[in-house]
């Protein structure tokens, strides 16, 4: 049931707002995604962390944001200098049915901004699987989002931020705050959460890959929400971005599994489902501002660096586990380089090197990816080491140790009680029963020869 | 191909519609997401039967609506009671490709309703899952649709409904004859069908949790639409009532998690997701009424109120088997509370306790409340046993003796096909093939001492 | 951040477009969808290269639609013969962001024919599951958009196309280019790759039921996007062609599982989804152009005849090993017919047998009918036939064979690692090493006697 809505003043535009609420939905729906992307690459019994650890996002992700997040990162400018948002909307203060944020309903607007907070922190999840303490992890969300993500989502996302008005460098979606900045706090949270020494040895098999796809679909889905919603509209601009979000996908699909059978002889579903995620992780800062031709190149040329990259883990032994450094860290640099020669002043009119701009736009988007790295590592360190240090980060051993890793199982597919029930006679209701029972059967054999 | 279609009405709205069109596959797709999250916590044997009942919702649903459902819910009036719709519509009888209902096409109007009758009652399988026949569930879901929900929506839903018209109680999406409807409905159907005195005894470990959080995260995308849409349009108070099911999740998934660790001293997956849908059942009836606060706090009350209400089962000998009375029911009647409590008048011009409006509107919430758990819980008892003493609704003992149940099996891993390949030198095709070569090999070597 | 987009020209419908923006990233989730439904059906051996195929038809599919796809599908027709469309928009030439087809930025509407035609080639490799190699798949991927399916889709989607313009027959949303085209393209696909002449006998059990489930679901859900946003519009035409998707689904989902009970006494799981999947083949091109009822009786007769279509494929030999046959080649010829029978005159003024149009209808569907069926049939032949004769499309043999084929696993659940650690003392890693020490275990003890 509902009665007549306040009404809404003219800005409002009710296309543009149903394909931004639906942007929300689908993008909201990518964390989850992600959990299933990382949960299925781990092994069994760490499925479960992971998708805790991306559930924890959600869960304080929307509650910083709410409470001051929004305003921190879209309040009215502190002093004109583009660093941070000031506290008028605290708790989505003065914010109602009929505030506006352009032609958007503010809530749309700040639900959407939300979803990109929340998988942003999540991403750092997948450097530092299998070790990181729950309640590491928890703090540490909380943290990072207030010290180093709504900063840097003021900088890029608000118009008053100063890498877009001050220095002007381009970024449509997302390359500098979100995979940039991911991979490089990935980085640095690898560093403080250590691996042993001997990580690139293990045999880790990961336990599901059909999961893994699972969550890649999804990834995909929202990601035409994230790319084409940074529009804020549906018109010309938010379909080019869509578009350009498969082409890079599709660019990248066909390079990464070109290095992978060079390298090691075949094509590995993982492969092709992590070239799609970097493609559209390089294409998110430049979907807006290049053409179809530039899309198709950005992806190219980013599966083939990024199937590189991730395998620089084992030379210069960091355990990004889940390689964010080497998808989120290097695509989004690659994307960010190439709006700086690949621009078309569709929308900014601003000129990329290979239209004619020269070099100027592609020195300031290095200005923004060295402030970014700078600003995003050091502080990322810092709030790593501080969380382990206090509360615990790194957990003391190999995860299968830390207090309640193992104790819900993430499957239980019963083979065993079918096996059970031949094997001894009797049905059996769990695996570990199985297991207790061919050990008996086993052991009394041996003790009767 | 297309043409010309017919011209639209002067009150249609392209943008409600593209919002309405998005929110209906959304919701329709939430109980394909409630087949995993039931699907994914039963045991092996079970997960097959789980999925099937959803689906048999959808197809009795659709059709159910369709032919008169629609009708006696959003049709005329009958006698200006605010009881049941007329036969006017019968069979989608009298609408055309430009016939409205509001600013939406009445298609679009009624296949979004279509949704919120299938989940509700796919919602009721939970409460009696393991234990109930096929044929009891084609003929309860067919009469339980015609007897209590379509009443009910007609009740709550339509403009005309007695509830909303005459009694004056608010409910924005579905908190009376969605959750707490269903969550009634529940515990009157497991009543019926009485599990084993030892239920609470069994070891019954979820054979798929990851499936379980593919199922929730599609109830939470689909949640969106459902409460979002709700509001028939894509102004303020669909952007308002999408940003409290966030919190309304959020809220819950901070207070249910803690509770579990006070208790347990761990923080179980299914802890978590289930928290996130009780903090969004709660949410449902007052996202359109409430501000942000008032979601958030929704959420945090409704979590840890949950978190209790599912072991209760145990304590009362009533086996809700997947939670359905202790999440819908109970989560509902906290919605349906907070609505009393923290309406702001937003929307329908009345206030709740903490906003100056006194116990008047929770007054007509309780009187809500306590019709339809009436009307609920004696018509859903006599229609689950009716079916019980004629077409047989409980299975005659643990669910593996329904015939058919375990013919089909959900998994098949082959785990066994490489273990025997090695245990026995040649390769086997199935689980059971390993099995019998196991036990040959065993009971040969028994004889050969 | 973004700025002010380029005007829109005054056709643009922003209600229009953000439909046809959602419709086009939930038909592009459909292909992911039928990985999992393919992927779950087929034996755990052969689940990712069932993947892998539906992610090269992204990835090819995506590139050559952009490069060639759309100008010879929607570029100016070549001679006004309804044939073909001209070099135009190669690499989208030509294409800006403020370009439109009817109301929709030309990028929407390039993408979203896009999905369909990504869908289409990824439908085939259900015909040849278990057998065909990645090399040959990847070249018969493009030649197949190139030769079959994008001279198709001219002539039925584009305006000037023969089928709709100059013959007159109706095709909603693809009956003709995608639902009967890949099923016939699917049985000379699986004639030319010839499965061994006892396929029937093979103890085939899909590996993961729920993953088949998966599938269907997103399948079901993109399927509104795919024939409600064929309106091009979010008018009364999209909301009627929604709704009748939902109810051919569940009119096929009552009769597939009767036939399914009455020859072999069970209703399976992926009969029910199956039949799902069929209803809304068949209703693919009908579904603008019937009413609710035409759309009821089409869903009930396609459950019926399907469910006995796809156990044709033992009788004749021909081993369409996922049913793409049985399912989109039968489903889509009797949804074709239907709109002969059905059609209400609603959009395009034509009307079927049934409503008064007499035969003339009809015999316009059967020539279409026919047309595609020996365009697609002789040209797929040719196609899949020089491609073994050149690269080699057949897999020498059984498909566990195939290089490559079983190197990643799909899953690796360590219930071994737990069975090990109790029976050999020692934690084992995978499920590799679990094998090896039974079976040292057991030769040890062999010898030991």
């Amino acid at each position: 049931m509902n009665t007549a809505p306040p009404p809404m003043p003219p800005a409002y535009d009710s296309g543009d707002t149903a394909w931004l609420l639906a942007c929300t939905a689908i993008v909201l729906l990518m964390t989850p995604g992600l959990a299933f992307f990382y949960g299925g690459m781990v092994r069994t019994k760490h499925v479960l962390m992971m998708i805790k650890m991306s559930f924890a996002a959600l869960t304080f992700g929307t509650l910083v944001w709410w409470a001051i997040g929004y305003t921190l990162a879209f309040g009215p400018d502190v002093g004109g200098l583009g660093l941070i948002g000031n506290l008028d909307h605290v708790f989505m203060h003065d914010v109602g049915l009929n505030t506006l944020s352009g032609h958007l309903p503010t809530y749309v607007y700040s639900t959407f901004q939300m979803g990109f907070a929340i998988i942003t922190v999540a991403l750092i999840s997948g450097a530092i699987a299998d070790r990181a303490t729950m309640k590491g992890w928890l703090v540490f969300v909380v943290l990072w989002l207030l010290i180093v993500y709504i900063p840097l989502a003021h900088w890029v996302f608000d118009t008053d931020g100063w890498i877009v008005k001050h220095l002007g460098a381009l970024d449509f979606a997302g390359g500098l705050p979100v995979e940039l900045n991911s991979g490089v706090a990935g980085l640095a949270a690898a560093l403080v959460l250590r691996a042993p020494r001997d990580f690139a040895r293990r045999e880790e098999r990961p336990n599901n890959i059909p999961l893994v796809v699972i969550g890649a679909a999804l990834l995909w889905f929202g990601w035409f929400g994230f790319n084409s919603g940074s529009a804020l509209n549906d018109q010309g601009t938010a379909a080019g971005a869509f578009i350009n979000t498969q082409l890079g996908a599709a660019g990248a699909m066909v390079t990464w599994p070109l290095v992978e059978k060079w390298r090691n002889g075949k094509v590995t579903t993982l492969g092709v489902v992590s070239a799609a995620v970097a493609g559209m992780v390089a294409i998110t800062p430049a979907c807006g501002e290049i053409n179809t031709l530039g899309a198709v190149v950005t992806g190219l040329v980013t599966g083939a660096v990024c199937a590189f990259a991730v395998t620089l883990k084992f030379r210069f032994g960091v355990d990004d586990t889940l390689d964010v450094v080497g998808v989120h860290g290097v695509g989004g640099l690659i994307g960010l380089i190439m709006v700086g020669l690949f621009a078309t002043a569709r929308i900014s009119g601003k000129k990329g090197l290979f239209y004619g701009g020269g070099g100027a736009l592609l020195g300031k988007q290095v200005l923004a990816i060295l402030a970014v790295i700078a600003f995003s590592f050091i502080l990322t360190w810092l709030i790593a080491k501080v969380v382990d240090l206090t509360v615990g980060f790194r957990a003391p051993e190999e995860y299968g140790r830390v207090p309640g890793a193992e104790e819900e199982r993430a499957y239980d597919f019963q083979t065993a009680e079918r096996l059970g029930a031949l094997v001894s006679g009797k049905p059996v209701r769990s695996d570990d029963e199985l297991v207790r029972r061919i050990s008996e059967l086993l052991h009394a054999r041996e003790e009767s020869k």
